[in-house]
């Protein structure tokens, strides 16, 4: 627990999404994260890469692969993606498979950032405290609880991700 | 990582604090702790319990050993304690000493959870997380990181805490 | 200005609009009205009426016929009606030619009340003083200003309402 | 209703309240009047002058003078002023005799406008509207409601302003 640099990768996903009236649609945007670091008043050194902006619907393999090479190349040894929820469990299998020897935990929203009340500040906080503590391995963070990556699945139905 | 029950036990301190218009001044309130976890969609089992409504200034080693005692004696072995921040580090101490075996992690906030911009639920996240996945042992989560308890201190000029 | 009963119709718009991560998608939802005038600790007796849900692009001429009814039959004469804001100006036009002898006062927001930042409790409360204390007519609340109903268009590029 | 500048002079209050952890107490700052407007999305020309930051128990006749001399000597004719609500009808008084032929309305809110719920945006909304369009007066918005300045008190048992 000495002080270690976290590495925050984004990707999209509800937990940087914002209304435009303009378009009368629902975006993702540039990410917000840095802001609800701030607010967070996160001191540890902390690096923020906006790798995409995408839906996680939307996410290729390449995408994928994409995630699991800046984790893989970057200096850090301990890694935040945030990440749509539909498809976390997907990319946390290719980060699992592709970058060894690094601590990383996915996390994002099922309310976005933007509103008054959300999950996004509290997933933030469990990944930031998983990426720091836990040893080597892919890990998601989400409805409270810290999942093996390769071990949940969305609920979505239920709104929530479950072990299984 | 198998589901696991997690106690949160809330002593007050800002985390707590709210403002009161008819008494111009700002006091220690009933927990809004519950409230910040149905936001934060937490879908594990957490059972809350209020011992105080204090400012940590004004806890005394009584009050501590009672806490102490409140973690030791319940079932859970995973313990989230939202403590004031000002003596969060003397709590920490009397927990390691009286509490053996459960994986115990303080935290609070430097601004109001009732506050728009707060770092109450990022903190109550790493805390959730902590208490999960750390080996046991006293931890403290604020400022973005989690510190072995014993070997931290608030720099209160900084407002941040600093390991030791 | 003696107290003074008033009428709030909601017919849905961006002031309403949540978002469900179970369909990644934005909808307008049971209305936030009655949350947001308690949280402004509104006093005053006021009657919220749930007339319809829809984005105001999808209202019908009957709609806005019906919008107008509600207001012309009730017993208030002070009226807020809160409304999407592209076609806000078109049920302006109808209140103003169907509802005579009663201060009507349109508002809405051009980002959903459920956000951190948003203009709905601002436009809000502008709609309420301009329907107590505006001579008998129709207006229009947002952007900070308060525009004679027919006299008002809402200029979408530069994203806020502008006289005419 | 041809647009028109709104002049904004705060004087502090609870509406611009913030809590210090470093002083373990609660202050009143920097106002946060301008981030609100800007929030909601005011399009009007609108000057904010910080006359002075003090709860309104504190005001004294020469504070509430230099709100008055502020008022008249400038070059709007519609004024908005933010003020504790302790002693705004004190200082609505000295208003109405010192500042003839223009529109003024105070207002404040109950809970810091820091706070995620609170009715300072509202109030503002009221009293921007009623600066806008009421005659020639001073006038207070509070509690959803706009009274005559000269005819309202502050319940403070009962959390509101009522009208006498």
């Amino acid at each position: 627990m000495t002080q270690q640099a976290i590495l925050v990768l984004t990707t999209g996903g509800t937990i940087d999404k914002n209304y435009f009236d303009a378009l009368s649609e629902y975006q993702i945007v540039d990410s917000g994260i840095p802001a609800l670091l701030q607010e967070a008043r996160v001191a540890l050194p902390v690096r923020v890469v906006e790798l995409m902006r995408k839906d996680s619907l939307e996410l290729t393999e390449a995408d994928r692969l994409a995630v699991a090479g800046a984790a893989r190349e970057a200096p850090e040894t301990h890694v935040v993606v945030t990440h749509g929820t539909d498809t976390m469990t997907e990319t946390a299998r290719v980060l699992a498979a592709e970058v060894p020897g690094k601590t990383i935990c996915l996390t994002g929203a099922l309310s976005p950032a933007r509103f008054a009340e959300t999950d996004a500040h509290f997933n933030l906080g469990m990944a930031f405290a998983t990426a720091q503590i836990a040893p080597p391995g892919v890990y998601i963070a989400m409805s409270g609880e810290v999942f093996d990556g390769l071990k949940v699945r969305k609920d979505r139905a239920a709104g929530k991700f479950v072990a299984i």
